[in-house]
């Protein structure tokens, strides 16, 4: 089935402000090999991370309000200005199981009395390129006009402590982008957004805990971490995200990509995306912060904007593979 | 602020399907008041719930995926004329802590290797509207066609026994909507759909559970479950429906409407949408199931159209009162 997006693109949509919070707490992998019996260099070497941000206290919707606050300010607006929060995280919707982290982020921004609109949108790893294409449409049709997307992951609380492959690889970070209509005359806009889901590999990439479990029963630390087949998931998660940038490829524009954020998920998946496509400029920020599920990617898009790498009118390629399993593509021009 | 939609209305959106699943097992309100030493009566009296349904050993998505075969068939689809899954649920994501619940309902579904989109929608009780809000939007600009919405609420796991205005109140069921374009000459659509949240209100509708508490320790039931303060949710729901429902007053059509589905939790609510809409036909299932979270606004549409009350181009009303504190209303044309 193809389900290349068959609406006319691109569509006007602004990535007009971003920002970015992680954690005080630094963890060295050094610390890590240490500590848990491994040579010198092994999270590097196998995993391309180097250091990663855990919270002590933070909550997500601490560090989610704290991005949301720079990216509004980076847009110009102030925060009244909203008509939309869009909680987009795989884990800021169990810092509590209700309500769902939207309200949460809201009353940390100061906005608890203001009635403005918040929800939870969750497809895992991809949950933020999922809320930018509810963004275009809802901005599209006018409904709302400055929509504020906060993904605030944070992941050390349940990672599989036995496996180094998954507990070296996560780290907790948050980033918040504000989305709006692009102005007459500007360039910026999603050129091409396709996103698909395979439910087959759904146990890739899971918690143990489920409803019928915790029914009256004492759950441990071990029902409630992410366990991930690393095998299945490089596997799969490589074929499902070749074929979709083949099928991207048919779109002109891919030539003319300069930066390619590809999945941060450490050196995983970077072969088919550089065999794909060559010559890029990788943004790549694994080796010190970890992956950070869905704001891995507005994470490395902050990162190059504030550097000055990234400016307006480049286009970029952002590829997304997740949990679910669900892989992601997006051409945009920034 | 005023955050009335500004966008033109009617939107031009039909729920072209319904389908409904609930538990087989049906829990009378005699059986919990000779459990819980109550007099007889005392739910159906205090909270308008003779019956509800609990699940035994069914998961949401079992159920979601029950409910929506019923949903697509109904609006004479095949499966694999959906393009878009939206689970929008409460408690359907966290059947596991990760994936989200739209890859295990697609996989229930059969649909594991079709690389259907998917994802979770979560506003609490209001999941379902803010799902048609996203429904519109990405139907009218035509990045979807055929969206399906499926809501699936399994409390019945972590309740408060210890207040018996919590446990008796909350029932499990499913309910699945397919929605697509209004096709020419057909009246369907959206008139007007406002949604608020106030986060102040946050604790009033909580489970204990954090990211912070689960770090390493053992949970145990209570920390599960969902605790509410009646009082507080009562009180100022009831002023938020109401200044809702007052701003929405402003629209014309409020005159036309004949079916009123107002928020499903019991008698609670139902007085402040009396008063301001006399003589309406009152859409109330709480009696026979409870109030199944953000299922019960569908679980109603469904058995009206089914029961051939509510017939294509009645006007309706939609009220939903949640956690968050968050309420919605739409005006719809069936």
């Amino acid at each position: 089935m193809d389900r290349i997006s068959k609406v006319g693109c691109p569509l006007p949509v602004k990535i007009a402000g971003l920002g970015r919070y992680t954690p005080s707490q630094v963890i060295a992998s050094s610390q890590l090999e240490l500590k848990h019996g491994l040579e010198p260099g092994w999270f590097t070497n196998n995993l391309g991370v180097t250091q990663r941000c855990w919270v002590k206290e933070e909550t997500p919707s601490f560090m989610g309000a704290a991005a949301a606050r720079e990216a509004v300010s980076a847009a110009g607006l102030d925060l009244e200005d909203i008509d939309l929060i869009i909680n987009a995280s795989t884990t800021a919707n169990f810092e509590k199981l209700v309500p769902d982290g939207g309200p949460l982020l809201q009353r940390q921004l100061g906005l608890a009395d203001s009635g403005i609109p918040c929800f939870t949108l969750q497809n895992n790893f991809l949950s933020f390129l999922h809320a930018l294409d509810v963004c275009a449409a809802f901005l599209t049709t006018g409904r709302y006009q400055h929509i504020l997307v906060v993904t605030a992951e944070v992941f050390s609380f349940n990672l599989d402590f036995t496996n180094p492959r998954v507990f070296g690889l996560f780290g907790d970070g948050a980033a918040a982008a504000v989305v709006t209509l692009t102005p007459q005359g500007e360039a910026s806009g999603i050129i091409d957004l396709c996103l698909e889901t395979f439910g087959q590999g759904a146990a890739a990439v899971q918690s143990a805990i489920g409803h019928a479990m915790v029914r009256g029963k004492v759950s441990t630390p071990a029902d409630m971490s992410m366990q991930m087949d690393v095998e299945y998931l490089n596997k799969n998660g490589s074929i499902y995200a070749y074929n979709l940038l083949k099928k991207m490829e048919r779109n002109p524009t891919m030539q003319d990509i300069k930066w390619v954020i590809p999945p941060q998920m450490g050196t995983m998946f970077s072969d088919s995306v550089k065999e794909l496509l060559p010559g890029r400029e990788i943004l790549q920020i694994t080796d010190r912060f970890g992956f950070c599920g869905a704001a891995s990617l507005p994470m490395a898009l902050y990162e190059a904007v504030k550097g000055e790498q990234l400016r307006r009118g480049d286009r970029l390629l952002a590829v997304g593979v997740g949990a679910g399993i669900s892989v992601g593509g997006m051409i945009m021009t920034y």
